[in-house]
């Protein structure tokens, strides 16, 4: 029987928990989670409890009994590659391209990520934080207790400085985890077409210095891609991140293998992120370095991919795969967790216990937040979600369905269904 | 200015309208409906009415005045083909198959569709009626309006009438329109393993005039397929079905072309579901009939297979597509109409407007449910759902956000998020 003077804030009882620890399901069945100071205090089987004496007032063991009988507790999930905050829409885009429209034509109209820079430029720090806070409160609904947030569609000091101001006020404004991860050298804006060196001295001698001086950004990103930045200009990148003491992920073989896989590990990123055309070298040398590979279904999905990431030598080398939607208004315009596993299970063989993995404590990882994050263990945010499911392969195996009862964001319901 | 004399139960107004009439966006930016006795009394555009007049008690034109600036209205969804009832899940295989499991292993454990015929014998209807409202109440809140549901894992005659009274019971206890369908022949069961005719025979001659005498289908629905039923066990049932007045429809060329198309157009069926296999031929057999094809993206999806529905020729010989989600605990778990048209755009190629016209016009087609719903024009049923979103294309676009507003049916808010 638990130590009678336990005091808890709030007692979720009677659910079927998978802790997620060490990536596997480690299930408890009639388990119960004691919560105090935003913290997991305690984690066990329902029966260690002696719940009469919980429940009695002269005895208050915990504030608030949650009986959570017939559900599931699972950790919440952690979304680590968004592109939350745009303004416009391209889903005029998607609907030309149906209709038969180049991604040439397209361009041509002022379409593509430049529709999307010109408009998140033209657009108010309000403007762009009514806008996000609506996607904020909708991917709440879904499940994600944190999520990492990347500047790159202001692609100058003063929007790009916007763009990371907004996601500190949605940091402020909303009980989910806002990671901030800043992007600069996304794509290279118009303005600097032909003078890439020119952008990425601008990156690195006025932007960085800046976020880094406002503290404003969690992590530095990179797009490595023949139609983005190179490896040397990468390197550059990282180099100065490093040197800030900021950490670095990338962008990498979304469309090609540049190597920047490892690049990425020699910088010790936390993650590496697309990864289709990976090499077995890459994967290795990431392996090495524990960088965590993000997979990005809905990316590859939305764009009609054909090439998988090598996800049987990333699981044969132990490199741990977290899974993200990628949230953006072209190519992933994807909010839900429960869609990417079901995604990374149906389109790239993942098992449904790797995709849960992947959505919690791998996102984590890819964040560098696993130490409080992704997974049900004491000491850890009590940031769950309780599901109206009859196992964590539901989430995997089903479309467009939210079986989520409770979203518990440090220990208090920050969403009831 | 609009007939000053009309008298509405509501009026929506300051919506942009798709009506969907003949199939097609006809667009009415910043429009208006007035609603009475559950029909469209008047569509058009807000500028017509005089609506200072209609707001004025002395002058009741409207006795609810819903204002929807900034958003809008599209027919309510039609998901055409669905096996909605059932007991049980079958998630774990989804989980067993992608850890390594074959179909024989899970077959030789009971599983499959086996797996779900014992779940709904074994379930009561009070049960079955329980299980199957919560997804009802899940589909209405996401936009869809009108739902045909299948029998077909009952199996024998008491289970195939619990399963059609179950059907019954929704349809009462919900504003959505049911639509049944007997689909006795949907597999044969275990214990008429090697005697198919003998099961034909007491769907024909038992279940059929039974199903007939209650009233309580729709329509009659057939699996044609080599794991199935053959060409000629269809051809029998077709023709007793057709002897007792029942409209038939078919599953059909989904795993191969058994020539279910031509038959089913020789019968003047309704629908012709699945498809991915329908020959030239076939397709023009369905055209001269005047046959719906039924295409269902989510089974594809599910069972990642390869060989898509001829969807150019069915546009070519101007049949009909209607997009359905094949709701079912095994082949397609999908509950979302708006996901079900994002994979006909991204995985069949269909345009945005032809995604909507198979999910609401053409989806009421093949359920012979043309003449009162599936788009909005006047004296048509009032079934429609007011939508958060910048244009029609944002449904097929995105996934896994639900941005409805108000979900009406037959006048009535059904569903208010």
């Amino acid at each position: 029987m638990l130590n009678s003077h336990a005091s808890w804030d709030s007692l979720f009882v009677h659910a079927d928990i998978a802790t997620m620890a060490r990536g596997r399901y480690n299930i408890i069945k009639d388990g119960a989670i004691g919560v105090a100071g935003g913290k997991i205090q305690w984690i066990g089987y329902s029966n260690q409890l002696d719940i009469d004496r919980v429940r009695s007032e002269s005895c208050p063991v915990a504030h608030d009994i949650i009986d959570c009988s017939g559900k599931w507790i699972l950790p919440g999930f952690v979304d680590c590659h968004t592109h939350l905050i745009w303004a416009g829409s391209r889903c005029n885009e998607f609907e030309m391209r149906l209709a038969g429209a180049s991604y040439q034509d397209i361009a041509k109209q002022g379409g593509g990520i430049a529709a999307t820079v010109a408009a998140v430029r033209a657009a108010s720090e309000d403007e762009l934080f009514s806008i996000a806070s609506r996607r904020v409160r909708h991917i709440l609904s879904r499940g994600t207790t944190c999520v990492e947030i990347k500047s790159g569609y202001g692609l100058n000091l003063e929007s790009e400085l916007k763009m990371l101001a907004v996601a500190q006020r949605l940091a402020q404004s909303f009980d989910l985890h806002v990671s901030p991860t800043f992007l600069g050298a996304h794509t290279l804006p118009l303005e600097y077409k032909g003078r890439a060196d020119a952008y990425v001295d601008l990156v690195i001698n006025t932007m960085l210095p800046e976020v880094k001086r406002q503290g404003i950004a969690c992590a530095v990103d990179v797009f490595c891609e023949s139609m983005a930045f190179s490896r040397d200009q990468t390197k550059q990148l990282f180099t100065a991140a490093t040197d800030m003491g900021l950490p670095v992920k990338l962008h990498a073989e979304q469309l090609s293998d540049s190597g920047g896989a490892a690049l990425a590990a020699q910088f010790n990123a936390l993650s590496c992120d697309h990864l289709e055309y990976l090499s077995l070298d890459g994967a290795k040398a990431m392996a090495r370095a524990g960088v965590t590979a993000v997979l990005l279904p809905g990316a590859f999905y939305m764009l009609r991919e054909t090439r998988k990431p090598p996800v049987q030598d990333l699981i044969r080398l132990d490199v741990p795969m977290a899974l993200a939607t990628d949230l953006n208004p072209g190519t992933s315009p994807v909010y839900d967790m429960a869609a990417v596993m079901n995604m990374g299970c149906v389109l790239f063989g993942l098992t449904c216990e790797q995709a849960l993995a992947g959505a919690t404590i791998n996102g984590a990882k890819a964040l560098g937040l696993d130490k409080c994050k992704g997974s049900l263990e004491t000491g850890k945010d009590a940031d769950f979600v309780v599901w109206d499911i009859d196992g964590p392969a539901d989430l995997s195996c089903q479309v467009g369905i939210t079986p989520v009862n409770k979203v518990v964001i440090a220990g208090k319901i920050a969403y009831n269904a």
